[in-house]
Order: C-alpha cells, then structure tokens, then sequence
C-alpha cells in the first residue's frame, strides 16, 4: 500500500480534531490504497497539555524538517504570520496545501493565487468549516453566472444577535458566547465583522473576480459592537430579525462586496439558520436561488472539511481553481436589506 | 485554442436548455484554453419543431459516426433504452460522459459503476438538477461518516402535496402541475415515488454502500396516490406538513432506503423547502446537520448542473467518485417521521 505523508501545522482546536478524525478514517482511507500518515506536528510548545489522542511523539518545533519529508501540509495555525511563510514555502516545493485559514487567503490571495491555479490549494474548509461552500461554489455552481450572494458567516456573531434579541446586552451576549467556547477570548475579528469579511473575499474570487482585493471587502465591513437589546426588539417588532450579512452583488456594472448587520425578513432563507448555523444564499442566472445550511465552526465541524480535502486529493481531484477571468456584473437590481 | 468535441445525446427540454446555456458560455470557456464545440446533437425526428437557438444543421440520428467524432457525451436523452446502450457504448470506448440521467444511474448501475470507479462518469445534474448534491456527497462531505440523510427530490408531488394542503383534490393538482410544465403528461414516475427512488438510489451509493441495489430502494417506495386534502388538513392542525421524503438511515446495522409521505413537523429544515424546489438533509458524525436546498427540475436549472460538470472536466476533475467501501451502519437512533 503507498503511504501518504502529511505535515499537519498546529494542534490547538482544529488541528487536534483532525488528529482525531483522520484516526477514525484509517480503515476506510486504506480501501483507497493509501496509508495516510502523519509524520509530524508543528506546535510552539510542544510540552503544552493536549488531548490524549494527538501522538505526543509527534509533535516537532522543527518547521523545515517536517516540509522536506511530506507529500501533503494540513495547516491549522491560523494567522498571517508564520502560517504565511509556511504555506508558502510548502506551495513553492511544489506540495499540496489543504488549509482552513481563511485570514491568509483573504490577506495573502496575490502570493496564494499561482499556487491555487495549479491547483495546489484546497480550502474547503475556510468558509463554513466542512458545510460544504467552497467546492459547489468552484465546481458545480460553475454552470450558472451569478446574480448575488448573501450569507452569514461568523457564528459568534450570530449567537450574540439571537442573545440580544431576547434581551441580553452586547457585553452579556459576547461573555455567555465566551464562556459556551463559541468566541475566541479575544473576540475583536468576529464582532467586528473582519472574519467574515476574510470569508466573503475568498468567495468573491470563486464567483465573481478571481483577483478581488482584501482592500475593497475590509473597507465596507461593519461590525455588530453598535447593536443594542432595543434596535433588535424593534426589528422583531417589524417582523425582521437582525444578522451579520455579508453580501456580493453588482450595480451600476461592477461587483460590490460588504459585511454589515441588516434586517432579514424572518422567512428569508438565511434567517433559517439557527444561532450556532452559519447559512450561503447563492442566486445564478441559469440554477436560481439555492441555499446551503449548517454549521461554520468548531473543532470536528471544521476536521471534516480538512478530511473531505484529503480524500479529494486522493481521489485526484486538483485543489479549488479560482475563476479563470472576472464574471461579467450582470445588469440585475439586487435584493437591498436595510442597515442597522 | 484547444478544441473539445462534444456530442449532445438529446434536444428535448434538458438538451435544448444546454445548448442555449454553452452557447452563454463561450467566451468564458475560451478563458480555461478550449473551445468547446458541439460537433452534433442525436435527435429521433430531425424534422420536429425545435427552440431557435437549437442549431438544426447538427441535428443527427448516426449515433455511431457521431460518438467515433467526440471527446465527450453530454447524455440528456433520460431512459434506460437507448440511452443505456451509447452513454455505454461511449464509456466502454473510454469517453467521459456528463448525465442527468437519474433512471439509468439508478438501473443500470452495475454496468456503470466500473466507469465511475474510473473517474468518467459526470451525474451531478441527476439529483436536484443543478442545485449542488452530487458533487459535496462525493467530496466534501467525506470528511463525516453518514447518520442520517432526508431529501425532498422530486419537484412535480411537492407541488402536488402542497395545493392539497389548500383544498385542492389530488387530481386537480395534478392538472394544474401539467398545466404549468411541471408534471410530465404520464406523471406516474413521479407520483408513485419511482423517480424520488432513483435519485435516493445514486446518493445512497455516494454515501453508504457502493453497490446499494435499486431493488431495495424500490420495493420500499410508496407514492402519493392515496392521499386526500382532509389527510393533509389534518396533518397542518397538527403544526406538521405531509411531503414525499426519501430518506437513508441505520437500523439494527444495516442501511435502509425508503421513500414514502410523512408528516414533517412545520420547522424541520425541509419543511423550508417552497413548493417548487428540492431539499437535502444531511447529518455526519463530525460535521453535523447540512442543509441544500434548491430547484430540482427545469430546462435551464438542469443544464446548469450539466455545464456545471463540463466545467469541472475542463479543471481536470475525475468523475464523482463511488464510495470506495460501504460505510459501516452507525449504531444511532435515526429521526422517524410518522408515515400517511
């Protein structure tokens, strides 16, 4: 049987639960003739306390060691920084990178975009963790242009919103997401909206321009930190409920990307999800509207969509090709929801 | 430029909808380096009335000289007559081919599966048109083992179910469903569930068992017939809605198939689902509960998936992989709905 070596990069949330996951793939990896091993886990520290599953005798400090004896990276660091370098150096060796970072894709697209038209670069797992997204959206849904896309990407976000509706405040709603272990201890990405502006950027290159700037996504993001208990009260009043959108559309002959919190009409499909759901609403000229639910985050939630790129590339598929060129912004009026 | 031959099986409803479609696509094809031309279109009655766009100087009945002159089939005839011998016919000869040919996925699996372990069979229009199943059950989802899966497939009885639901009889509604283009004028496929069961019959193969035989879909299946609108009154007092649900689930460690009306409680995930659309439920053991919803017939919502796969060809994909193995049955209680 052949052997696969991936380097996994990181062993905090994600990366353990991919330890774990891949443990409990084995047997059925093996029916594919392949044993898929991990050689090595990058860690700081590597005396740190982890779960009893991850191989202690594994886990190595040395970055460049672990690159030179792989066939494939899993890199679950997160971050621009070192992840950067990492990746970077993993994609020019010329070795397939499946990652969940959608900061650096979002950030690093100019330095990434070579690498991913090779087809180097398997991201599944970016967007709505293993919800599937990324590989509809640059594969099947290819058959369709689109018209607009709506969707909510950041979970945090959504469960302080649904918090808030029933009467917490914004600092309540953000401690109780904290203390469920939904929001990071340092939560500014998430209720600023910066998280899924880095998710909308990395869907604009999939249907809209394979070179859509971070720039043009990170300048029209709004967060949620404004929002009290009333404004939400009142739009449930209206029959509306408040969510973080983030938005893809065309006017007046150019696309426009945007995060901010809109009022959705309670049977809009995205209103749908439930708090701890992440939702993609996608309108193509030729499919219609389709809809994608399920859940954007966690430890095994986002493991699968790192396991689901593996078997992917086992199965020879390339890694997720951008748009070869621009879609045409077609000259459709949009949905509009109102701002809050 | 390079040139890819494409050999269109078909110019009814589907076929006709794909060559409006690639000809939208041209220059957008042109951009991944390939001209892709439809060298010929295998019609019955080259004489019969056609849509404009339909090109009638390639309009052929040689199916041999016009498979012998193709780098690729796109199959949009339906059937399992003649359209089993060339979609096999081409496979045997080593040609990709893209269907949307549920019937023949279904029956003639046997015969199919060897070309699908290949990587040149293409079906994501087969299931939800071009609303994207086929290709995440394939691939991104393999990253979850199976619990439980529960899918609204078939458009033509969600319509009928639902203008029950508002007093209409079941022979009025379906009436109206031909009047309006969406039951076919022998509606029978769809409202005695068969062609609900031919689609559960490709999932459960993507992710269950890679031999799951039609026979065991089919003699599990139960259609609409019998139902009346004080049966689907009923159901609405009780906050519940009656729709022709296919499901896959475990029981007593072995997979189940079935498809049959139930009563969904109002706020299940495909209970959303308007009445002209499909929907699809998924729940794996590491990623949860994913919800697709979206259109599941029509000219041009199938061609999308069709073009979809064309497109997927052109990046270099294999064709949606078979499950290597079967997918041990997971000892979980599965959701039961309550059958009418």
């Amino acid at each position: 049987m052949e052997a696969l070596r991936v380097a996994l990069l990181g062993a905090g949330t994600v990366g353990s639960g991919f330890v774990k996951l891949l443990t409990a793939h084995a047997e059925r990896l093996a029916t594919l003739g392949t044993e898929v091993r991990i050689t090595g886990i990058l860690v700081r520290d590597p005396a740190k306390p982890r779960p009893a599953w991850v191989p202690t005798d594994r886990l190595t400090t040395e970055a460049d060691a672990l690159l030179a004896d792989a066939d494939v990276v899993v890199e679950a660091m997160g971050g621009t920084g070192r992840a950067q370098e990492l990746v970077l150096a993993a994609l020019e060796a010329g070795l397939p990178v499946i990652t969940a970072n959608k900061a650096l894709l979002a950030e690093a697209w100019d330095a990434l975009k070579p690498h991913a038209l090779e087809g180097l670069l398997f991201y599944e797992a970016a967007v709505m963790a293993g919800t599937p997204v990324i590989e509809p959206l640059s594969g099947a849904l290819r058959g369709s242009s689109l018209i607009e896309l709506h969707a909510i990407l950041n979970g945090t976000t959504n469960y302080i919103l649904g918090r808030m509706e029933t009467g917490a405040t914004f600092q309540e709603a953000l401690a109780e997401a904290q203390a469920k272990g939904y929001a990071e201890a340092d939560p500014t990405l998430d209720v600023a909206g910066i998280d899924a502006a880095h998710k909308l950027a990395v869907l604009a290159r999939l249907v809209a321009d394979p070179s859509f700037p971070w720039e043009a996504v990170r300048r029209h993001t709004r967060g949620i930190e404004h929002l009290t208990p009333a404004v939400l009260r009142a739009a449930r009043g209206e029959g509306k409920v408040v969510r973080l959108v983030a938005s893809l559309y065309a006017q007046e002959g150019r696309w426009h990307a945007r995060v901010r919190p809109v009022k959705l009409p309670q049977d809009h499909p995205l209103a749908q999800a439930s708090l701890s759901q992440n939702a993609l609403y996608f309108k193509g000229d030729a499919v219609g509207a389709v809809c994608i639910v399920g859940g954007g985050a966690g430890s095994l939630v986002t493991a699968s969509g790192l396991l689901g790129d593996l078997y992917r590339l086992l199965e020879g598929y390339p890694g997720h090709p951008p748009l070869p060129a621009p879609v045409p912004a077609p000259a459709i009026e949009a949905s509009r929801f109102e701002e809050v």
